[in-house]
């Protein structure tokens, strides 16, 4: 497995062609926002067309692991071999600066490109495990175990983390000089996103007690 | 215009192949997604290989509103009038079944295909009050005016809203009967995007106060 520490493949194709000070060359930037977002954006090419398609991920080591249905048009031409580019964007803020050029957002974002691999056998019942720990945490222990059947209907793909680019913009507003003075309210706008009060599934007849760890995500992680 | 009643435009490639359940026709569905967003997902083909780069977004009637830099290697590529596509994904749950196989998201998604167009003059004007309008809501009036340079540097592009797909997941888990037993607890967690505490730019040296939109938005979009 590839340290966090070494960097990431630096190809023309993942090199930034504009402002560069937001590009991020380090691993462990890259790894911090796949196991942070839920979802990334796939994006393949089917007849010359690009399509982009949202799916949950997860993060294997230095692998992205993707999952879904065995009969989906998406897992059926990715695990083709084809090439395809996945975007992960967290937005943390609205820069609001004293024009609307120079307003912006504060985000994190990574772009991998590659060829997925479909996985078989016990890579894929530990790709299952992994899944489930980072959209499910704390909560695979708990549930019904997955059976023959539905492991054979999955597809889960690994996608090498080695072409990547990583954009960060952290910062406030970048007016110029002469704006400053403009008079308007300038600054960041955080953007939250988080758990919301747990709702019951209505087919719940036996009270089971919220687990704590569902207590806790209000205050933690998405 | 085309009203918000019109049907999408069905073509092969926008037919969801699976779960036609989630599939929605109504454009005034799509409208809803693209106006909550701030953000899409372009992906577009540069020597065959696919990319997928975030960027804001805005609706001005039957046209998505893209804008950029210039300089930019997706706005060089995008205004080539090549063929693009644009997801934006708004996450709205966790749906905790009693197995990882029967758990999912709730979601609402759009993709659009189609080949963007450069806007220039009134038009290109107009888009950059729909911009701000959109991403700075409120905020507009109070700014210095965008200048002609800046309205230079920047490129947008429109997105005729004619061949797109909408997907809507709301729904609790969908555990087969002979799971409800499972003694774990299963039901929605809502999946929350709010603006937090807002953040004076420390180059502000008067003190302006805090617009009351921007104390709103606590409460409100994202």
């Amino acid at each position: 497995m590839t340290q966090s520490g070494t960097p990431l493949g630096d190809t023309k194709r993942t090199t930034l062609h504009r402002v560069p000070h937001k590009e991020v060359k380090d691993r462990a930037a890259l790894y911090a926002i796949l196991d942070t977002a839920l979802v990334g954006h796939v994006g393949f090419v089917q007849d010359e067309q690009p399509f982009v398609i949202p799916v949950a991920i997860a993060r294997d080591g230095d692998s992205l692991l993707l999952h879904g249905s065995k009969a989906s048009r998406l897992f059926k031409i990715l695990s083709g071999g084809v090439s395809c580019a996945v975007s992960v964007t967290i937005l943390d803020a609205l820069v609001l600066a004293r024009s609307a050029f120079e307003s912006s957002m504060n985000y994190r974002s990574a772009m991998i490109l590659g060829r997925p691999e479909e996985l078989d056998g016990d890579a894929k019942e530990r790709a299952f495990e992994m899944l489930t720990d980072h959209l499910l945490p704390g909560r695979r222990e708990s549930l019904r175990p997955t059976n023959a059947q539905e492991v054979k209907q999955t597809t889960i793909l690994a996608l090498p983390l080695d072409e990547a680019s990583v954009k960060i913009s952290s910062k406030f507003p970048a007016d110029d000089e002469e704006d400053l003075a403009w008079p308007v309210w300038a600054g960041n706008i955080p953007i939250e996103h988080r758990y919301g009060v747990p709702i019951p599934d209505p087919r719940m007849t036996v009270d089971h007690p919220l687990p704590v760890y569902l207590k806790e995500w209000s205050e933690g992680r998405t």
